[in-house]
């Protein structure tokens, strides 16, 4: 059957990149997130155009076959994770900035542009396109509007959704359909842009985004400040909101991240405090703010470079940078909830209680203007089955106290195919079925991204 | 049947506020939007908890009976129109402010809590409820949720959307959901929260709102500044974005609208300029951000207010508090498109020209820093119906005019009853069919807000 679905997308698309080699399925067959059985697809086909798409999945809807839409593969929750006998469906190629209307403050992309390559593009207009997640150096727009994508930015600019004004979206039957407007307003019918966005690839594929910017800020101010443990250095976090500063970017590392970058850069970051906050602020008061934020932080006990210090803005870059590090000999996963920002402290107090419970490894670094925490929990691959079990008990013990908080599974990675198995444990059987009966009328047949984002598809 | 129907609904709901007489039914059969054909409710219904809201639409979905839900009936589009056969549910006495959590920045309220009564509430933490339509003392947050309200903010703090966590819906079986999460960021599952937000009562009844909460600024500076002309003056809203000065609030009036204010107020703004542009910035940069404004506006010969004017606060009050003016022998329709940015001035031309070639009265506002516009039409009534069809007509080409320039029918009124005539212009027939199919997946028997917001239902 395989051969025959082949030979017939083969005829049926006869100008489309296709691809069946062994080392191209294995390069395709999985995202950056935790791979629970590795599935490799039938095939890899890239399309250039909106047409390719729509002939697609013209041709997978009648040959009933599962396909799953790919930006970058940068995604950490197996979202692009093939499934049995489906096509990976690569949007790579349709990497073109269609329009730049600095006027209207806003862009139009294809799915396969890269975050910082429209960065690139717009700043010469004074423009920035604000969602910011750490993977902006390789991931695809398209990639960032499937997950709802967040970032360092969000607690002031939003997530990927308040950036996305319109979509060009093509159906599972082929169907291009067009939602949103291009205006930064606008409120006639349903919200189906929001619906597409976050919707990780099973409601349609996204093949053109229309983008809201934003001002690049004309000034920048970092401020770094070392507390002598996480407790304090999270009521700081309250402190800066309770002196109404809008921080553009606020995070919160604690010791055992300290101690790990300075493993891999050779910093002293250990030697000074036991948890780390950065802040940055941007725009006409930028000045004015980080002024407010040092005097509250000192006023706390923190150790608070300096105004205009390089050490702070060398840190906000090593953060932004430090993303998803594998380590040999080491089992390794990162968590995405997010708590109310009241419950920071209390949290990070109760990970670290599992993580001796459990025995397993933690460090823990947090967006924490918007509460959205990424613990990372290991044990050493020399533990065999005990080790991950001891694991597997922490990740879900931490995501059952972080919903007991009000929190949520997912800031910003998405439900994927590695969150599923906790998304009933937040969401009622009766909001999940109602998401079940949205998915089907996208999707009757149910061929797009089957198995993803929720359950029971 | 009527009587059939009143009689069960009383048995069915016996501790629920009911009226039927002809003053109630009269005062509800319509919100503030024109009204094409006078229809008065069977009933109207008062909930006060969450389970009469439950008890009502379990009575509705048994005898199949149209349920309109009402917030405190200040919508312009006829979103709260009574329709045949159906009753009011009104919502405005469920009107307690649930929770304040100022360390979460987050609000749990009631639908029927008053905007304004909310930013009272919230004001001593050093916060605020940013969404302000102009309705803002009188209007409730269910119904601004409703509509997905905009406001003068909107351009800086985005629109209701961007302010609402968290949904409590009962659908229209009666059935309680919750969606989305008492965090900033949250991508668990489809944007339900999204979806209902805008929804206008046609998906479910929200019971309960968990709204974001934004910091009161701690400074706020206004600058208004005279233009010879509308050119001018629309040519300075892209000139203050050029300069990446992101005010809180950016309202251009034509020369009617500041006639009309001196006629109301009498002032004398129609002898400093022909178009006035009202600038306020807020936060920590509002004085560098006023100061390059003023640098800016002066450069395009702009007759600019002075630092710390009195005088240009008051024109924001006054530009706020001037909603839906009716006035004795004069038939007038107000408008709500948007349009890109950089349209507005080409658009206003458009309209001045539609507004001699059709012979009506025009004068125009806009929500400037967002292209959303509300141009008001009139003739007197003494025209007749060869004036009210001249209306119509100006009316139908600014809206495709509008369209024709990549805008929106409805910037942040909403589709409601009055509106459904132009939504096909807008949106293309699958997108107006597959929010039919959604509709149905929440609303099976079609008994919420029938002929709202959608077509056909």
């Amino acid at each position: 059957m395989t051969t025959d679905v082949l030979h017939d997308l083969a005829l049926a698309l006869p100008g489309v990149s296709l691809a069946t080699d062994s080392t191209t399925l294995a390069a395709y067959a999985k995202d950056q997130g935790p791979v629970q059985e590795l599935v490799e697809p039938l095939a890899v086909v890239w399309a250039e155009t909106v047409a390719d798409v729509q002939n697609i999945l013209r041709w997978a809807s009648r040959t009933n076959t599962a396909v799953v839409p790919r930006g970058a593969g940068t995604g950490v929750s197996g979202g692009a994770h093939a499934t049995r006998n489906c096509i990976v469906l690569s949007l790579e190629k349709m990497n073109r900035i269609l329009d730049i209307r600095a006027g209207d403050e806003l862009a139009v992309v294809e799915p396969g542009v890269i975050n910082a390559d429209l960065n690139e593009a717009v700043r010469p207009h004074g423009l920035m396109y604000a969602p910011d997640p750490a993977s902006y150096r390789i991931s695809t727009i398209g990639g960032n509007v499937a997950t709802n994508a967040g970032g360092l930015r969000c607690t002031k600019y939003g997530v990927t959704r308040d950036s996305v004004l319109a979509l060009d979206v093509v159906l599972a039957d082929g169907t291009l359909i067009h939602t949103g407007h291009a205006t930064f307003k606008g409120v006639a019918g349903y919200d189906l842009t929001g619906l597409f966005t976050g919707s990780e690839g099973t409601l349609g594929v996204v093949v053109g985004i229309t983008v809201r910017l934003r001002y690049l800020p004309r000034e920048v101010r970092t401020v770094a400040a070392f507390f002598p443990d996480f407790r304090t250095a999270a009521a700081g976090v309250l402190a800066v909101g309770a002196a109404r500063v809008q921080p553009a970017i606020m995070e919160l590392l604690d010791g055992a991240t300290m101690a790990a970058l300075d493993g891999a850069h050779g910093s002293d970051l250990g030697t000074r405090g036991g948890a780390l906050l950065l802040i940055q602020t941007d725009g006409f008061g930028a000045e004015a703010e980080a002024d407010a934020v040092r005097t509250v932080l000192s006023g706390l006990g923190g150790t608070v470079t300096s105004a205009g210090s390089a050490e702070a803005e060398r840190l906000v870059e090593l953060r932004r940078h430090s993303r998803g590090d594998a380590v040999d000999h080491e089992l390794r996963v990162g968590e995405d909830v997010a708590v109310p920002r009241s419950q920071l402290v209390h949290y990070v107090a109760e990970l670290e209680r599992m993580a001796r419970d459990h025995g397993v490894r933690l460090k823990v670094v947090a967006h924490a203007g918007d509460g959205n925490l990424h613990p990372t929990f290991w044990v050493s691959t020399a533990e065999g089955a005990a080790g991950a079990a001891r694991l597997d008990a922490a990740l879900d013990e931490s995501i059952t106290v972080a919903l007991g908080l009000g929190g949520t599974i997912t800031g910003e990675h998405g439900v994927g195919q590695f969150k599923l198995r906790w998304l009933s444990q937040e969401q009622q059987a009766e909001v999940l079925e109602l998401q079940r009966r949205v998915k089907a009328v996208f999707d009757p047949a149910g061929i797009l991204n089957p198995g993803k984002a929720i359950p029971g598809t």
